[in-house]
Order: C-alpha cells, then structure tokens, then sequence
C-alpha cells in the first residue's frame, strides 16, 4: 500500500494551514483514502526564512527538484499571481500529477487550460479553495446544478473588505482605520489593493460563473468598484434607513447576456447578507426549482481555506479515474435579451433640481441622501451630468419610512 | 438506450412536485443521465379523487401492481407515516429499485435497515428531501465531512413552527391565530401536532446526526419540545433585549455523549438564525477544522422538495454500481464526559426570592422576566421547586443592556 505523496508549493497562511492539517488529521486522512498521505516536499522562496517543517521533506525553492522526485500524486499550490504557477501547475499535471489550487487570480485566468489539460492526463483539478474559503460552495453548486439551474448568484466573496465595511459602521472609523485593523488583524496584506479595489472578488466571481452558468461574462463588460469611494456619511445615511453597504458580487442572466458585477450595495434587513459581518463570506444562489438558498462561513484564514484544499485532495484522488463534469453546457443561447427594469437606488449627493420626470422619489434621509426608483440607465445619464453623485443599489425588500421629503427631513 | 421508468407513490403536495418537474425538466434529466426518465406508475390512496396525470401512466392503489411492471428502476416515495411505506420501500429494494424517499418519520426509525437491505442489493437510498428540503445540507455535510468532524449541529428544521414564531412577533397574534394562517397558506395540517410539537424536527434531527456524527442520541434521552407554550408575553420580553425565540433542533458532542434536543430557545442578533424568518429553514454546522457553516433555504414547499427528490434521482441513477458512504464510522468513544458548562437563559416567571447562589443574575426585561447565568442542572432544581417558571437557553454573544435591576425596570 504506497502512501500519497504531496508537493506543496508556498508555505504561506494557506500553504502552513494545508501542512499542519495534513498532520493533525493524518489519522482522518488514511481511514478515508486506505493510504496514508504524505508531505513530500514543500517549494519557498526564501531558504533564510524559519519555518516548522519536518526535517525529512524536502524544502526547495526550485520547483525541478520536486518534480523530479520519484513519486508524486498531488501538487497544492497556494502560491500568489499567475506566474510561475501556472507554468509549475501545467508541468505537474503532464507529469500525471493531480493538482488542487487556492489561486483564483491564477484559476481565473488559466482554469479553463488546466482542466483541459488535466482531463487529457487523466488527473483531477480541484479548486474549492478558491472561492469563499471553508464554505463548501462549488461542490454545492454542482450538486443543485444537475438539474437545478441558476438564474442569479449574489456573494460577499471577500472577507478583508467585508471586514472594513463591518468596522466602518459600528466603530464609525474612517476607511483608512478600519484598514490599518484588517492589516493589524492580518485580514489584509500590506498592499490592499487586490481586497479593497475588488480583483480578488472579480476572480472567485469569474470562477463560480463558470461552475453556475457554464459561462462567463466579457471580463471587460463586468463592473469591478472596490468599497474605497465609501464614506462614513455614506453608510450613516444608510443605516437611518436601515441598511447596509456590503461588497457584492453578481452575476444574473438578463436576456441572452451573462450580466456580472462586484461593486459596492446596500442590502435592506430582508436580505439574507444583511448580518453577514466580520470576514465571513456568503453566497446566496437562485435557482429555477428550489429558489433561493444561501450559505455563510469563514471565507478565509489558515484553516477553513485549508479544510477546503484537503476536502479538494480527498476528492481528487478518491475519484482519479472518473472525468469529472466541471462545467455544465452553455444553454443560454435563447434568452431573450429583457427591458431595464425600475430598481431601487440609493443616491448620495442628488439635489432636488437634478431629479427629472424618469426619476421617483422613494424616500429621504438627509438633504442630499436620498431613495429613488429609476432604471440603470436613467441614473447613469443623471450621473454623467452630475459629477458629486455616488449612487448604489438596494437589494431586498425595502420599506419607505418616510412618506414625503418635509416628513423626512423633520425627523432628522 | 432504455428509459429509466419511476414510481411515485403518494401524489400530496411532494408526489405531485415531483412528477411535475420531471415533466418540466426532462430535457435537463436527459441531457445529464443520457437516458430519458419515464413516470411509469403513480401510486394513489383515493380513486376518485381528480388528478392531472397523464393518461398512459398507472394509476394504481395498489402497490403490488406497481412492483409486477416489467421495468421499474426507482422508486421515489412521498407517502406520510411509517407503514405500509416501509413495507412497499423494502420489496421494492429487494426487486432491485432504487429508492428515494421525503419520508422523515418513517425514515428516522428504519433508515439503517433500508441502507444495510440496499446495500446487499447493490441498489442506491436518497434521501436528501427528508431533511431541510430544498437545502442540499445532506450532500454539504457528506462534503464536508470526508476530512472534518462535526462538533456541533444546530436547525431550524420545521418551516411551520417558525412561520408561526415569525407571525407571532410580527403580528402580535396569538399562537392560535398565527396557527390558522399557516393553515390558511398551505403550511400546517389540519392536525398540526406533528410540526408545532416538534416531531418533523426530531425525525430530521435524527436523520441529521446519523450523517453527521455516525450515530443517533438515544432517543429516550432526546428533549423534544414543541412551540405551543410561547405565549406573545415570553416573545415581547424577549424582544426588548435583542432577543428572538426559534424552534431549534441541537446536536452537541458533550464527553462520550451525542446530546440532543429539539425545542424552542433564543437567538441574539449575532447568531446566523435572528434573521430566518417564515417557512425557511437553516443549519448550522461547527466542524473542527474549517468552523461555522451555515445554510438558509426554503425548507419544504411543492418544489424546493421535488428538487431535492430530483437531485437525488440523478444521483442514484448515476451511482448505482457504488458503495455510498453514507454514515462515517463512530469515533467518539474515546471522548471524556465534561462538566455541565454555565450558559445564558431567558427566564419567565422567576421571582426575586427564587434566585439562589448558584445563579448569576445578567440582565431584566420586566419584574419576571430575566436573563440568567447557570449550569442547566441548577436551573432544572429552580423549575422543579417552581411550577411558574420556564426558560429557554440564548445562543449567539449576547450583550448586557441593563447594569442592575433598578436601572432594568426604570426603562421600561
């Protein structure tokens, strides 16, 4: 009975997690696969740095070596950016290794590549890891999906940001506070950019497309708007009305068009992510027969992305020999593309001498804050006149507190 | 190519449900299985009744004349109660069927015996629509529990009792007429014992530990109660700290025990359940390695059932020559018993010379209304020495609103 060999690439939060998981539940590991797993070999960057790993695996910084060694099964790569990892992947897996990744920078660009490839080696690719942590979501979607199909995917699909947005509101910190305690925490890196500005959502939202609707939208048709632009005058006036920003990425079928987005939101108390706090990610998927469900959990740290990247390394070799159904056919081709329809929005900055005719009043919190129903474009066009505008849209059912603007701005 | 042909026994709301999407979804059914699935036998309690089945189907009261068809391949059951169902599903295995069944009751109590008699038969048992209905819980926690160890499982498994708890608080009705609602939409039997009394939740909740932990709780030892007891006194009390009653079903490890219970408690804000509101159902799951999961779902209904059947057919179809894992071994025997923890209770009806010192006074809602902190033991000698009192135990971080009584009752 030969054990499993592993390789893994990084030694970072996921690349440690994966590790000392491998060891905590080594035990768990041989019950279920009848073979024990083993770590062969572990690729770092830098040889000066100390690190807890068992002298008898080999550490490297040259991804040769590990390749050349006498037997490997699987190759963990929880490494950062596109390259060189997704050149070491492609030569693991024509080495007939299965590989499991927690990149969705790099899976969002080369997934489709790899499981190509990996399918012509007869090995597996698993890529839970790279969206939404430790929250099963991939394996979910592909349960509902053997029949179900999805109309809607909603998701607060990173934590860093989500965490901000959480401190803004119930520390009144600014965006630059609540910033520096993601980086205190160890939520954030040192360059926020890929968390704050959206990338990171943009990628795992291009991933979980492909799994739900077999399809992704035009990259360059997708908004991506990070949570930077928002104020704490921005989520105040929000919360008078009871709701609250939250980083949402979406991705609706609207005619024969796959419409994606990962911008800024507010979401009324209806709304299953409304206490979705803290880091925790969720996703909420809608679907033709059972309708809407929704799943919450730790979207990233040491372990829930490690639990992820074993549960990935049990299922690729427990099922090495099966073609795995990835993606499911593309049978969007007959929708018809639908009318804008009326939303509601809530809109920052708007001056009564701006709203024209297209446009309804809903309700209003301060001089400037204010709820109205238009179509996307209406509000665009207002937009593009008016520069102070900063307009959001509101997802579940909301509620009018007030029903005329003197009302509303007596009770402020 | 041969079709695949079913058997619906029973045609309530969950037969009809699935026969309709099969019929709905039979291009999606074909496109998956590469077999065209055929309803090829309704089974039917009352001949007159009208139904909208179509005409070259049997239609039959008669189980026997539905196992003579000369090809049957599953058999999907969605009758109510224990017999003749558990008869029909096994002659059915032992004919080679496969089964499906949305029947909790009768599968809490012979599950094991229908997956020993499948197994020899080499035949396949779903059975996600018993639990949680359209929230594919089953399958996530098979998912993640390849690897992790489930420590702790909490519900809301039945989607009446927790419309009524919703329309309580909203409404301010009384039990009684948040009772008749849900009989007015669909929600409630006429004889509603089953849900508001806690058995479809502790069906579920047996089914759910099997999965989870491998083994049930004994049964005897499992405390059911229901929600006819919360009066519109205890949910206003309640709500004036943050806090709302939810019907919960608990499966805790505690030493070498699995405890259980299925009964109503309280939930603060922080808790993923403050905000399931209506018919929805919800599970949480605390596993050692990634931490909290939760799902949030439509919990019964026409469709969000017949998808779970659904996904289960295709699942039992395309498994069929594979041993299912269904339940993971039982590995808690070498757990330590540990001491009774103090908690958090909401008590109604405990007066000022019944509090002793083993009970920590924490908060006030009203002359008898008041959180406590105390071992559940302690609290169990005050109730057996006082008739008046009932308390329900908090989960979620609850945050003090009152330093001392004095202050407490002034705000009232």
């Amino acid at each position: 009975m030969a054990d499993i060999k592993v390789a893994i690439l990084g030694f970072g939060t996921v690349g440690e997690g994966v590790y000392r998981t491998i060891h905590s539940h080594e035990e768990e590991l041989t019950a279920v696969l009848g073979k024990k797993v083993e770590v062969a070999a572990v690729l770092i960057k830098n040889k000066q740095k100390q690190r807890n790993i068992s002298e008898n695996i080999l550490i490297t910084t040259d991804f040769e070596e590990i390749l050349s060694l006498p037997q490997l099964d699987v190759v963990v790569e929880a490494i950062v950016g596109k390259e060189p990892t997704f050149t070491f992947l492609k030569k693991a897996i024509s080495k007939g290794c299965h590989i499991i990744t927690a990149n969705k920078e790099m899976f969002a660009h080369h997934g489709k590549e790899l499981l190509e490839l990996a399918k012509k080696n007869n090995v597996s690719v698993g890529f839970e890891a790279t969206v939404a942590g430790g929250i099963p979501i991939i394996q979910t979607i592909r349960q509902l999906l053997k029949i179900n199909q999805v109309r809607q995917i909603q998701g607060i699909l990173n934590g860093t940001s989500n965490f901000i947005l959480t401190e803004m509101r119930e520390k009144k910190h600014s965006f630059a506070a609540a910033l520096v305690q993601a980086q205190e925490n160890g939520y954030a890196e040192a360059d926020p950019t890929n968390d704050v500005e959206g990338f990171d959502a943009f990628y795992k939202t291009m991933i979980l497309s492909k799994i739900a609707f077999g399809i992704e939208p035009n990259w360059e048709e997708v908004e991506r708007e990070g949570i930077t632009s928002i104020s704490i005058d921005h989520i105040e006036a929000a919360e008078k009305l009871g709701l609250r920003f939250k980083h949402i990425a979406s991705l609706n079928r609207e005619g024969s068009h796959l419409v994606g987005s990962v911008k800024p939101a507010l979401v009324t108390k209806s709304h299953p992510f409304y206490h979705v706090e803290g880091v925790d990610n969720a996703v909420c998927v809608q679907t033709d027969i059972v309708g809407r469900i929704s799943l919450q959990g730790p979207g990233a740290g040491m372990f829930p992305t490690a639990s992820a990247v074993i549960e990935d390394l049990v299922y690729v070799v427990q099922n090495q020999h099966s073609n795995l159904k990835l993606y499911h056919a593309d049978n969007d081709h007959d929708l018809q593309k639908i009318d804008d329809a009326k939303e509601l929005w809530f809109v920052h900055g708007l001056k009564e001498n701006m709203i024209n005719s297209q446009i309804t009043w809903i309700d209003q919190i301060t001089e400037e804050a204010i709820i109205i129903q238009a179509t996307k474009q209406e509000l665009e066009q207002l937009a593009a006149k008016h520069e102070s505008i900063r307009f959001f849209s509101i997802l579940g059912d909301y509620e009018t507190k007030n029903k005329n603007k003197a009302e509303a701005l007596a009770a402020l």
